[in-house]
């Protein structure tokens, strides 16, 4: 598996800036370093530097022309990041400079790094498992604290130990149930059926808790998704402007780099909330007194909050049964009442509409979206409809759609497992759902993969990763 | 002059990326670094950390919390770049985590690094002479093969050494005659007028020489100056286009990043060609074979190849005249005489066109931009026109505006030292034009500077750098 080729690629952003890192890693990368870099000390080749150090010099053209004062890291192989000898260059952040070096290692041998393949490296040399290859690629995309801090627990191990070392006792117990099928005429019983029941028990468990979490894991890695409703005039899109301005930088980023689509998100407490498009919902609501509710309003089921806003000057008729008959507000919703515009109205108006019936737990909220009062309060309600957990160092939560449909896989196998192990069933039939679970366990490790899913996989990282 | 605080900034170029850099310079850079920094093996701390080495290991909030697993190159003072303890971050390139890591250093006592500070810094600590520093940024903007010579042969040394040397032996002699001053009364040479007369003749050969070089030099830089002199419809639009497009991305680095002005620049042979905006002149071209030479002209005087542009199914009536005497081609501009649209007409035509008188050594082109003919001839007849020599690693060439400037009141000086000299002028005179030059000399090397100077020299770098 592990390739031959020395490969070269630029690691740090492109444009133009101090410093630049050129990557090498590979068996010939001291080599194909030694032939354009010269040491400012030329007693010390590159050939005998130590690993983990970092030496002064320039990068030399055939001609003997320099094309930059460099600093050369060295890291050898296995201590590496890809288990290969690995250079790192430190050049300036000019792009000449930056191509010439490439060109210069394309010239001597190297060859271009795909997306990734770097970090594929690492994985296919045991350097890290594919959950935690898949993880480098979260980290570098996280842009909100919870994001962020889900993808280095991930990086970090996370739950791939765990996940491993189930894995490897369930191994051992598919080898005997196999043994005891080149047995079947004896009718032996090699693999303790208590024990395997017991530890399909373990599994079912922990991967249940793992698919459970992604719920969790996915609303932090891709935002809490949040759906305003209200009628067309009430204040949405002031509303949504005063609380992006918050966050301008950072939604900025996140619209230019890391979606194809471009939605309103912005980050609050270190959590990204999504708002998702509910223009047609605010058409439905102007009929929505006299019509009932319409077919647009299934598209606040993908909210897990509600954010009903309100003219304060107007109101809403009839605003309980509204929210309990006629929004899609369902267990598990948090719903979130905001009366905008309070600037305009009296605070006998204002008494009034505080007398008004709400479902128990929900305290409405008066705001001006244009006057920017009382945001900090509307930010508060956010986050504590948020109902995302602290994460801690040691959380288990699967945040990758691929492993999340992996593990159901694996949980509806190992149910079998259990069943099967209730209803005394053969063990032919027990190893074949053992296997399966098995395989989809190995598929999130990445103990089984395929080049296609690898290649998947890595394609989607940066180049020089 | 040294600063007293420990600077931070991110060195790497801004945006999504494998790896960014975060620098720390400064006495404390070791202290703080070790407050946010656990090294992957806790026996290691940073703070003994040997110079030029790297280690793993991961960052940490105050919270306890990794913000990301990193790589930490050390550089202890006076070794490093700054000549200070300087600390080198590798980690994610994360907006998030880049932003996060600045965010802890701060806390910990380090301030923002302004542009250029990291620079500054070695060049106030000896580490380099002004002269280097401002190649720094040079090398960091250069964009063709010949402007990145030249600023990589300033960075490594260039004419600072010898300007060095040479103010130094001024120097001495001007303290001999400054002695004399002294013992005014006694009438005593301690300076030999002979020597000294040889050194100012020494030095006004090496000034004038740097100051003759910097035509070349910021033509170099700034790019080779061409006029594309033709009618309207004559195709100059497409010859640019086609121009242009060999060389797109490089193109559209210029523009976007190192110019305030967007000017149509095109990367030949290593040298930058840039083409002045000629829409007057073409406009003044329609009349001018009945109305005469206009003043729009006099813009041609700023281009050093001229570059004139004829419809072949045209021609232009009495061009070897209108060449002669109406184009303002002076000694020292190039000519280059290209027939575009050369597809659309007949051999006989042609030959008829080619019989045409023109200036010696001017050869015309038959071209056609439309369908991309004979491009390359016009090509390698600019890199001719261009008349840059080939520039080697000890070629000395002015390329900056500031030392340009500098070197032309150093020279007027030491030519009065000269004259001074001959007519056997008093001490204190003689040594009032050596201090000039001395002081002159010592700008460019920055042995004499102001924080003003300094402050408007750096501020033009990127931050990190």
């Amino acid at each position: 598996m592990i390739k031959e080729s020395t490969i070269c690629a630029i690691s740090t952003p492109s444009g133009q800036g101090a410093i630049a890192l050129v990557r090498v890693s590979g068996a010939e990368a001291l080599v194909v370093c030694n032939h354009i870099f010269t040491p400012a000390n030329k007693a010390e080749s590159i050939l005998n530097q130590l690993h983990a150090t970092v030496r002064f010099g320039t990068i030399v053209e055939a001609t003997g022309a320099v094309v930059d004062e460099v600093l050369v890291s060295v890291f050898r192989a296995p201590h590496s990041f890809t288990g290969e000898d690995l250079v790192e260059i430190s050049c300036h952040a000019s792009q000449y400079i930056q191509q010439r070096i490439l060109q210069l290692l394309l010239d001597n041998g190297c060859t271009m790094a795909s997306a990734g393949e770097f970090t594929q490296r690492a994985f296919l040399n045991g350097k890290m498992d594919l959950l935690q290859a898949e993880a480098v690629a979260d980290v570098i995309a996280s842009t909100s604290a919870a994001s962020h801090r889900l993808a280095v627990n991930q990086m970090r191990g996370g739950f791939s130990s765990e996940l491993t070392v189930l894995r490897a006792q369930l191994l051992d117990f598919t080898s005997l149930v196999e043994l005891e099928l080149d047995f079947s005429e004896e009718e032996v019983e090699f693999a303790n059926r208590e024990q395997l029941k017991e530890l399909a028990e373990k599994i079912d468990r922990m991967i249940s808790r793992l698919v459970d979490s992604f719920s969790v894991g996915n609303a932090i890695k891709t935002g809490i998704p949040v759906a305003i409703v209200g009628k067309t005039n009430v204040g949405k899109s002031t509303l949504l402007n005063v609380l992006l301005h918050e966050e301008r930088a950072i939604v900025s980023d996140v619209h230019g780099t890391t979606r194809d689509v471009i939605e309103d998100t912005i980050v609050l407490g270190g959590l990204t909330f999504r708002f998702i498009d509910t223009a047609g919902i605010r058409q439905t609501l102007d009929k929505v007194e006299s019509l009932g509710i319409e077919k647009t309003f299934q598209k606040i089921q993908q909210a897990s909050i509600v954010l009903l806003l309100i003219d304060s000057t107007e109101g809403i008729t009839g605003i309980k049964d509204f929210i309990t008959e006629q929004l899609p507000y369902s267990e598990g919703k948090k719903l979130i009442v905001v009366y905008n515009k309070a600037d305009l109205i009296t605070a006998a108006k204002k008494a009034e509409l505080e007398a008004i019936a709400l479902p128990p737990d929900v305290v409405p909220a008066f705001i001006s979206a244009k006057q920017k009062r009382e945001i900090d309060r509307l930010q508060q309600l956010l986050l504590e409809a948020a109902q995302v957990p602290a994460i801690s160092a040691n959380d288990v939560i699967v945040t990758n759609a691929r492993h999340y449909e992996a593990l159901q896989k694996a949980l509806t196998a190992i149910k079998r497992v259990g069943e099967g192990l209730q209803q005394n069933i053969s063990g032919d039939f027990l190893s074949q759902d053992i296997r399966e679970c098995l395989h989809y366990l190995g598929e999130i490790t990445g103990q089984i993969s395929t080049d296609e899913v690898l290649g998947n996989i890595f394609s989607k990282f940066c180049i020089g990763k």
